[in-house]
């Protein structure tokens, strides 16, 4: 039975994490579940799990989780002797400090917060090597280039992350200048939290799983490829180096990787995982990215090859922008012109300590809101 | 450097097998050569590879390789103290008893000539256990499920093996009557030899790895699936407990899983092998498989369900068949005419001794010819 604590049990992957919980009840015990602003949902959780340890961001709601266990800050939570595995899925900086505790304490990760890696990736990294140690993936993609790679001792030579290239594949630049966040977040083929949907429709996500990737595998820059693959059936690729190609496969449904990365090496059937259909007819395509059509995309994937904290303040500036496009008071393409913007001006340090990087979060999110304040007032479609 | 022993070398897979061994002089020496009746060929490869031990099964051209190394059949060749690998890359029943000799003698089998794990899958069980012991798949499909599961340690719970549908996979059956041998042998992904070719054609070949594969994965029947997918780039999948599906992917070319039957579990770069393109847009369908348009497809899985002597039967009376259909003396749709009369008139034994086996693989042979001399006349196109 493995000590489990879930930090963002309210988001997307959390609500999930919970959902493979249930389904294995004699493997897991929750001793900590910690969200943002969802008390509602937590509260429901926490008399459903009956965890020792308890956590809300929102200080202001914190008063609810009285009665419901001990209120204990995230970074202490993970550090708890009988804790053995952090479902990291919280959203964007707030994973990351509570991330590099657990690792500090010797706990094992399930990192679906990836903006931590993007982040702090040489930090991560010298904390927990590659992915499969102390670190697992959670994100599909990842998750499938890890599965992929099991058993095989040699390098990879080339890793194919796949893309579906969101909902906007086939909209020129132009419409995408009037897109509504009710249409961004309409993602064609995967249920996902907010934030993830708009970096998917922006393509930032794919550049954050190339940055991701890099530090979980160790791969070179020049041996990671995006290639766009509409139906999110296969969930990334790695050719070894006699040129033979491996994939992991499934309908898009984030229950498998989240079970994968709590049970690893271990499968267990799981029925609420649905399975690859192959009675009736099924088309896969893949196509080249064109990455003119999703500006945040290069600028992203360059400043995880410059490094140092630009990816960081890339990260930081993408969670503000994100938030004002969902707020409806910036536009679908101000998100890569204030990205820009944030990273022309970044005076970037080593990135190697916890301080540096949130000192570069903390200057990048100030960097974002004066860019996004000087924007011209547009008038957005709705 | 091991020690290499080629049975078939001046087929499609032997000659393959030797441009592998020329990409990598130091891994492989080649101690024997044998072949069927290409002469010429072999000729040529004794002079460029020299080795100690030749053969040539057809004994009225046995006299040409007179001062080119010692004759020694192929039992016996396999036996030899310094010989470790063997590509068993003969067709049909040829390879039977080196194989059984080979495992014997407790040398590693790169197994090509699938026609000996059909006609005695429990035998050469008992012998060489599952894949990857002493038994090395070679085929794209089975290697590709063996690739797929290396560093999984659980059970396989589907077995999803791809078929391409062969160059009638649009046809009508009654066109099917008039194929002839020229279209059979035009395989729309794959360049093969002859005999494997047709039995492309028939989907017998699929049959054959269904059966393969129960053996070589200890995978029960119910668990292995056949589905169509014409363009041949998957070359099969494996799911596993959690629902999640791996698989392996490249170019069509046999000369990948030919090198990784020979230097598994390493990987070596070969610039031979084609890489996956994925620059331009690709394309990938799967579409159900449908039996009534391939008789052979049916027949060859039932025999192969029933067990005992009957797979043996089955491949016997398919040699035959397939050589009647190549010469243009019998149609192609009688090809399953003369498997089900076989079938039918088969009194099984147990099929778990070499000799039961080839006593049945005597019989078959007899009670095709009949079938196919008895078959009525009809006028053949092409």
């Amino acid at each position: 039975m493995k000590g489990l604590v879930v930090l963002g049990s309210t988001g997307s992957i959390g609500v999930q994490t919970l959902d493979v919980v249930r389904e294995m009840p004699e493997r897991f015990q929750i001793l900590g579940l910690a969200a943002g602003r969802n008390l509602d949902l937590l509260v429901n959780q926490i008399s459903e799990f009956n965890p020792r340890m308890v956590f809300c961001a929102d200080e202001a709601k914190r008063h609810r989780l009285a009665g419901n266990g001990d209120v204990v800050p995230m970074e202490e939570m993970v550090a708890e002797p009988d804790v053995e595995l952090v479902m990291a899925s919280t959203i964007g900086t707030a994973g990351l400090v509570p991330t590099v505790k657990a690792l500090e304490c010797g706990k094992t990760v399930a990192l679906a917060n990836k903006e931590v890696i993007i982040m702090a990736g040489p930090l991560i990294r010298s904390l927990a090597g590659t992915a499969g140690r102390n670190l697992m993936p959670v994100d599909s993609e990842p998750s499938a280039i890890w599965q992929s790679i099991q058993g095989e001792g040699g390098p990879i030579s080339r890793m194919i992350i796949t893309a579906s290239g969101g909902p906007f594949r086939k909209s020129s630049l132009q419409d995408l200048e009037k897109v509504t966040p009710e249409q961004a977040l309409k993602h064609p083929t995967w249920n996902m939290g907010r934030k993830i949907t708009i970096d998917s429709a922006t393509l930032m996500n794919k550049a954050f799983e190339v940055i991701e990737a890099h530090w979980l595998f160790d791969v070179p820059w020049e041996n990671i490829e995006v290639v766009v693959h509409p139906q999110s059936i296969i969930h990334s690729m790695v050719e070894m180096a006699d040129g033979s190609v491996k994939a992991q496969m499934g309908p898009p449904d984030m229950r498998l990787p989240i079970q994968y990365s709590m049970l690893y090496p271990e499968r267990l059937p799981n029925r609420l995982i649905p399975h690859l259909d192959l009675r009736s007819p099924l088309d896969i395509n893949f196509e080249p990215l064109d990455p003119s059509r999703y500006p945040c995309f290069s600028l992203a994937v360059e400043a995880g090859r410059k490094g140092g904290t630009y990816p960081a303040a890339l990260s930081a500036a993408d969670e503000v922008a994100v938030d004002r496009f969902l707020e409806g008071r910036i536009g679908f393409l101000d998100i890569p012109r204030i990205l820009e913007e944030v990273l022309a001006k970044h005076t970037p340090t080593g990135g190697k300590s916890l301080e540096e990087i949130m000192e570069a979060d903390r200057t990048a999110r100030l960097d974002a809101e004066a860019a996004a304040d000087s924007l011209p007032n547009r008038v957005l479609a709705g």
